[in-house]
């Protein structure tokens, strides 16, 4: 990596980002059209990600299980909706094993309608539900324009898949993950959402509702992060799939669907990131602490090396994930230039004064306000105090972007053309009053680019309820929150 | 699940493993051909191979990246024994977004081609060797027969490539994966293998060399469960990967890659199985302990299920899978058989008269010979020595599979009709010396639809090594393992 910069955000920040993305080493283009490759670190990232997730979903019951790529293009016809909102996005196999399928088969955008045949199978009677089933796989939706980890025809996720006997039990679910992602956004990726409803037309295919978990990106643009979704008895209606109820009635299964994907690392990006490159939280980074020896002798770099083993030995065994840069090759200089691109949250500097010393100096990838840009520390000070300097910067990154957020989050907006200049101007979320007509939409759409986000949940809703539409005609039936987005 | 016995192994192995695959719920049929969901009981066990290999990969200095699904046509025909070896099972995708797609795109069947390629982007010099990734993903090859786990279209599997300077390296880096490979399956799976290399007519399309860790199963066929490739500059040469010397020459790098898929849990499976199901080994078991509470009474039910929980808690504590069965509608027979079949290592039973004595009784699901079906040991013992059970479990597992596959290796045959026989009536394998022609292979396929599976590794030669060639014309090139195959 060299030391050029980056596009700085200033000058665009779409530029900045794809610029990071690449030199930052989280992934490359490939070279098949709208695909990207995930690099190793980028990847160690993501696999951060399948970690904290997977643990909180078998926390809450789910099971793990795998289900096949290609789907039988009748299947995904089955729910009307389903298909019309896939279909132009479809990868379709036609050949196989030599010849021409009888039936063309479509990489899978989304597995509803698989597993819900599935579970046609496995359910008898209410004895056998809830069914509370997770899958990590790759899906294919075939994008016009794409973006490295934001839009990509494939990408990888996890899609939840759960069958209950009662709507009440569906939607309790649907809420539960809701606040699952939630929970894991705001303290893993420290990229605190918005969560709410969504309007109509910007309802998963298929749904009945769909909830979501919006966070704003540094840009002020939204990013639609997850989506959780009651299903009602849409696609068991469809795969015709039933259960013996309790008193022995003959009744279709309530499911739910929900995911999160490889979309997140680009929030992390846009979340954190800054002229330098990444911000990677903590307990998200493959390498949390990288420990750079310092010399210009032979003897100053065997004893350098032989501290920076001690030290990483010492922090592994606390739990850190520490690495020791030791290329030869590279000076001092261009090694901090690339860890702080990646955005490794500490890097331990040891050279020959700090060996005379007993001390080591830590430099964190953002420096508190006012703070001095190296902490000079006695070196058992600096290896015991790193787990705990580890979930302080892990916080202290949370507090930032809910500060960010809410500085950005215009409340109480109740006029159009205030509306579009915040839009257009500065960006952020915009609380306004929604008569639900979809006719408004549009035209926000159509003037300022700008849709709603969602209808905030209860905790995030203006303290005063709007009264009127912000389209000036009609009351406000719901409040909802406004923005450009990804 | 259902009381009905599984079919015998004895009567039909092939009906057995069908049978217990499906009921033990390691996996179903799919509506799609050739593909199969593996559901929770098996992704549970795929999930425990994945995180002991994955560890054992990062351990030797490799790194995850993910790669695309989707290959264009022009990349696989690059290499042309490649192409050959893999086009006649290629899924085609022709159609996306609703157009024809200009090029036709290959679901992956394996991703050498691909990996190489971006391999050229990220190479400059030698200081960018070794490259050492992983990948873990689904391919597809399009099989005429498929069985559940040993031969589907779709698998999931993990995918190593490698790039080096210098042949030597890399040829030691296939050998220490075949050995990664070796303890993986001893260890974890308790499934020893053969190692050795592969005769050129079952080498990997495009390698130089292929060398395999081959299983033999309980009714006497070999599995081969791993590859490693050492690809020489074949796949380098074919997509023009060239890095500068440290000599400064451009030179081009020298490639391996190496893969295990789901196959390992069919191995599992006919390692260890037996007429009443599964036995899954401790470190592959997403549950290995399961507690059963007994009761009549709704007393005695709120009784033992209060001690089953604090027995669970305890021996979570203790680093155990643990879980305790409370469904009401079934009996403790029922819940027996079904445990049994799924191969949980071991069970508790918490009665009226273990909460009187104190005591708890424990099942195992094999029994060392001649001990007695359950041991009844005071509970502070039971839950003292669980770990230590479940570990000595596990290394009986493997020493008597050990055993079985020694008893079933006929060693030193030089009689051509002699190893007819042998692979007719018994199965197993069987080590002679071949002259190294292809021929004498094509004969042995004909006439007893045996295969050459290695040229053994030295540790598994023979001491005194054959002179002659079992065709009987001809020296002994080589020592070579002959079997019936999977």
């Amino acid at each position: 990596m060299s030391r050029e910069t980056l596009t700085p955000q200033s000058e665009s920040f779409a530029d900045w980002y794809n610029d990071v993305v690449l030199r930052a080493e989280l992934a490359d283009y490939s070279p098949v059209r709208g695909s990207m490759v995930i690099r190793p670190w980028g990847y160690g990232i993501w696999e951060n990600m399948q970690r904290g997730l997977d643990d909180m979903f078998k926390a809450t019951g789910h099971e793990n299980a795998y289900f096949p790529l290609l789907i039988p293009m009748s299947f995904i016809e089955k729910e009307a909706e389903h298909v019309e909102g896939f279909k132009p996005e479809l990868a379709i196999v036609t050949h196989a094993g030599g010849k021409e399928l009888e039936e063309p088969l479509v990489v899978r955008p989304t597995s509803e309608t698989v597993i819900l045949e599935m579970y046609g199978k496995w359910i008898q009677s209410y004895r056998d539900l809830p069914i509370l089933i997770n899958q990590w796989a790759n899906v294919m939706r075939w994008e016009m324009r794409t973006r490295l980890f934001l839009r990509t025809a494939e990408f990888l996720w996890q899609e939840g898949h759960t069958a209950h006997a009662t709507a009440e039990e569906a939607q309790a679910h649907t809420r539960l993950i809701l606040n699952v992602y939630r929970d894991f956004m705001e303290n893993w990726i420290a990229m605190p959402p918005v969560t709410g409803l969504k309007s109509d037309s910007e309802r998963f295919a298929g749904a009945v509702e769909t909830y979501a978990c919006e966070a704003l990106m540094k840009d002020n643009r939204a990013l639609q992060a997850g989506t959780s979704h009651f299903l009602g008895q849409n696609f068991a209606k469809a795969s015709g799939v039933t259960f013996q109820s309790e008193e022995g009635r003959e009744e279709y299964v309530w499911s739910t669907s929900w995911g999160v994907s490889t979309r997140l690392v680009g929030g992390m990006v846009m979340t954190h990131g800054d002229d330098a490159g990444l911000v990677v939280p903590p307990r998200l980074a493959p390498t949390q602490v990288v420990i750079v020896p310092i010399y210009k002798t032979d003897e100053e770099r065997s004893a350098t090396a032989t501290k920076a083993r001690e030290v990483e030995g010492r922090l592994k065994g606390l739990g850190v994930r520490v690495k020791v840069d030791d290329r030869d090759h590279m000076n001092p200089g261009a090694k901090y230039y690339e860890w702080e691109r990646k955005g490794v949250p500490f890097r331990l500097e040891v050279g020959p004064k700090d060996l005379e010393k007993g001390s080591l100096a830590l430099a964190r990838r953002v420096i508190p306000e006012g703070e001095k840009r190296k902490l000079f520390l006695p070196e058992n000070e600096a290896i015991e105090t790193m787990a705990g300097r580890l979930e302080a910067f892990q916080t202290r990154l949370k507090e930032q972007a809910i500060a960010r957020r809410e500085a950005n989050s215009h409340r109480g907006v109740t006029d159009w053309n205030t509306m579009r200049e915040i839009l257009e101007e500065e960006g952020g979320f915009v609380y306004t009053g929604w008569s639900g007509d979809p006719a408004v939409e549009e035209r926000a759409k159509e003037e300022m680019k700008a849709t709603v986000r969602c209808i905030p949940d209860p905790e995030f809703a203006t303290p005063e309820a709007p009264t009127t539409c912000i389209s000036g005609e009609g009351e406000a039936k719901y409040e909802v929150v406004w923005a450009k987005s990804y």
